[in-house]
């Protein structure tokens, strides 16, 4: 899992200028070279910013992996502080007045320059619209509202975080307010997360979305429930490491470039293009989760890995936005790692690390088992079909809270019935209720949850697009080869970064604008055979 | 092992003043309180910079322990841009009029400001008298030479360092002239390591102390060589560690706020009061590597760990210098690590964790194997007697080449003719000569041998003034119990961090200034002994 919040943080912490009338243009020559002084003085800076970015995430994957109990009150400071440098450098007047001076003379200069100009002009306007009393208050109450629900969910006291949620609340009103006029008070934030979007986008695709999946659910549930009882049992832990690491560096993933470590939550992470990591987490009782947490993650990283070598430490340097990355993990996950013919391939390699659980399981019950479909309570725990009616319903809330047609104590009982409502069954208590997400208590309401469908309907676009360039692909899968997906994927999407907008890449890379026609067609065509569903209306 | 450059270097990462004229005071209770306002803002400024050092440290460990090879070129500048940052806070001017303004009115203020303000002026007078262009040479010169080093000594290639060595010569005789005047050019960098030595006051020490220890040598080297056989062989490596690991817990070492981890060259490093880090090599042949480099680093974070929490983050909040921090990675490894009572009752836990490489072996003969003196030409795998020849050679090249007296590229030469005189031995080869150890290669020439035999002298010191306030401390130590020594290391020197000079510390610790009188009858004493010498000469 990638913590959106962290994803927004880091947008934050890139830099872009306030528009100011550019000096009028004197001897042509000149002012060529003299852009092209300004630009390294550009790329100084922005690395300047990168660097501190990235000393931070390694602060913070220390935190979750390596480091002693100890370390925590200090660590959570020196963070605060590397966030604050960053921030400090990413809105200095200086660093706008050289985008304002760049602009006219982008096309002018070297290849790629233009969208470094741009992006670095809609880091560093998203940044200086955001005062540093703001950003210290966001990261203090964020620390403290994260803390206290660690504490919280356990002992299923959601009264303990109504005050923090409220601030929370008011914190994102706050913020969204920064970037006003908006036509929506969640607009700004979703915007953060993924370009181009919007809330009335946003709805209008979920609107789409839920259309279509409300009746494969629904018929779904009405077929037989699948077995998954051969995913549970009691599986070595190192053995699942082993076997998890050698499906990823399969995958392409680059050990060389990466590495991979247990954590209470799994994330990618990247410090520069040679160093993205992931992590983790291993169940003896449930082989399930170690696997598809370990592909999940090394999606994101085969993302980050494949960004062009020249974009390093820019702020062209990452993933292009939250949709787009949440793509590639469920792409890798799920539209390839609980496919048949992958299984195909690493099955009997399962079977052979696991004789005693799998000795007895066709293939084909094991196929079935890790595309079981049920209505459950726990969002990461979710199959893909249902998984998009946890996301629409945390996004409907999202709204009504921003809109203050909700209040923050009423939150366990609009959970209940948007439950009850999406998914025919209402949690115990809040543990499993509204307090299992850890995004809402540490980075804010709003902006968080609905990158995860776009993710998931993104994986069909750009798979289908990948296969139709390259029919040989399924074949190749089925054989444990990745090379002809990844290299497609990477021209078309991981080595460009953040040079095209999210809309501009996807069209570029699939043909189309963003649709969700792939990822209906896809779940209609698999989800019909394994449920033995009717066929798909006409239409 | 610690990096007495890395020393150097955070030494010039810390905050002290400009002399310049008080103001005339005021009302006394409005200056009073301004100058707690100020003292408030000097804490600050000075956290942000430990903060970043911290973050700095970070990067290196992480260097060291996991980080993927991939990850070295964008590691090794963003740990150069947090230096270079921590370094423009650290001469930041406003830095320097906040410490001018507080001096007059120190005492005025809470406990333990008069140290904090006469450190911070120490350390900010001695950064803003080096240039950030002069840091930027010597960060890049260390790196590429460093990096030139690892290939230079597998190769036995000193031709292909003569021109980094020279360069490095350079840097070093320019960083003493920003001290100017001086009374030799190597008293600059002998001050940073360890305050209130001079190239003259160590002369002097490194003298007696050869005049001692060159007899005791000669009349070692006559007896017949101790067996230390048991130490080879084949030890399972995890074994090792567990070993270590619960030795070093014993000693008090706090897991809490720690961790152990393997690495090329062991180190200790902090990045704060709750999280102080080990590291340590393990060797399968040869069981003492671990057990003594894991002793070694834990000396020096027991003293770290065993620093005040009110000096935490600040200036203060850390080893005095780096001669009394070797006397405790000394102390652990050698006054205790190496005594006949700390056998008693570690070595019978040591057979049963490697009965068949121990079961034959008494403790009588572990315990001279593990102090077996000779003549040998690596300083890291020296005995704790013919160690500080070792370190004599190198403090006189030192001087040399500082002096011109010798010239770079005759260094090999004068290093076999040294260790023939020092050790009566001389080295096939280059490699296991002058390109054996790293310091000069990376860290410059100069102040950096010295403060290991500072270490050893004072590791004696410290213990014989523990043992008579504690008589009882030697009976607790043969029954695996540290507490009476910790408790009286961390009440005269642990808590206290920066706050006293290093010669105060040891004069209030001990009753006396640094002696080697306590360093000489221990190592009489115990060799003695072991080697059934005449006894010592009376005067």
């Amino acid at each position: 899992m990638t913590n959106p919040s962290l994803i927004r943080r880091n947008n934050h912490a890139r830099g872009a200028g306030t528009a100011k009338a550019a000096r009028p243009p004197g001897k042509r020559d000149r002012n060529r070279q003299s852009a092209e002084v300004k630009l390294a003085e550009l790329r100084r800076r922005l690395l300047e910013i990168n660097d501190l970015g990235a000393a931070g995430a390694l602060l913070a994957w220390d935190h979750a992996t390596y480091m002693p109990a100890g370390g925590a009150p200090a660590r959570a400071r020196q963070g605060a502080t590397l966030r604050r440098l960053a921030h400090e450098k990413s809105v200095d007047p200086a660093l706008g007045r050289l985008i304002d001076e760049l602009q006219p003379r982008a096309d002018s200069l070297a290849h790629g320059a233009a969208s470094l100009i741009r992006v670095a002009r809609r880091d560093f306007e998203k940044a200086v619209k955001v005062p540093p009393d703001y950003v210290a208050r966001a990261n203090t109450l964020g620390s403290a509202s994260y803390d206290a629900w660690t504490r919280a969910r356990p002992a299923n006291d959601f009264p303990a975080m109504v005050p923090y949620l409220e601030e929370m609340l008011d914190l994102s009103r706050e913020y969204a307010g920064f970037f006003a006029p908006y036509e929506h008070v969640a607009d700004p934030l979703i915007d953060d997360a993924d370009e181009g979007m919007t809330t009335a986008s946003v709805r209008r695709l979920f609107g789409a979305l839920a259309r279509e999946l409300v009746p494969i659910v629904r018929a779904i549930s009405e077929q037989p429930p699948a077995d998954d009882r051969c995913l549970r049992g009691k599986f070595a832990e190192a053995a699942q490491l082993d076997f998890s690491r050698a499906v990823v560096e399969r995958m392409g993933y680059d050990f060389t470039r990466g590495r991979l470590d247990t954590t209470h939550h799994p994330f990618c992470t990247k410090f520069s293009a040679g160093d993205v990591r992931i992590t983790t987490r291993v169940y003896a009782g449930d082989i399930g989760q170690a696997l598809f947490s370990t592909l999940h993650e090394a999606g994101h990283a085969l993302y980050e890995q494949g960004v062009g070598a020249a974009l390093e430490g820019t702020p062209l340097g990452s993933g292009v936005s939250a949709g787009v990355h949440e793509s590639q993990s469920r792409l890798w996950e799920n539209q390839i790692g609980r496919s048949a013919g992958f299984w195909r391939h690493f099955y009997p390699r399962l079977q052979r690390a696991f004789p005693d659980q799998f000795a007895g399981v066709t293939l084909d019950a094991f196929y079935r088992a890790i595309n079981k479909v049920e209505h459950s309570l726990i969002r990461t725990d979710a199959d893909e079909v249902t998984y998009n009616l946890h996301i629409m319903l945390r996004f409907e809330l999202e709204l009504e809270l921003l809109e203050a047609r909700l209040a923050v104590k009423h939150l366990p009982e609009a959970w209940r019935e948007a439950m009850q409502a999406h998914l025919g069954l209402v949690p115990p208590d809040d543990r499993d209720g509204c307090l299992q997400d850890v995004h809402w208590y540490a980075g804010g309401i709003g902006g968080a949850f609905h990158s995860y469908t776009l993710g998931n309907i993104l994986s069909a676009q750009f798979h289908v697009a990948a296969v139709k360039a390259h029919p040989q692909i399924p074949q190749e899968i089925e054989r444990g080869e990745f090379g002809m997906l990844r290299a497609w994927l990477t021209e078309r999407v991981y080595q460009h970064g953040r040079t095209y907008t999210p809309n501009e890449l996807i069209e570029q890379a699939t043909g189309e604008p963003m649709s969700m026609r792939p990822y209906i067609a896809y779940l209609r065509a698999k989800y019909g055979e394994l449920y033995r569903l009717p066929p798909a209306p006409r239409g």
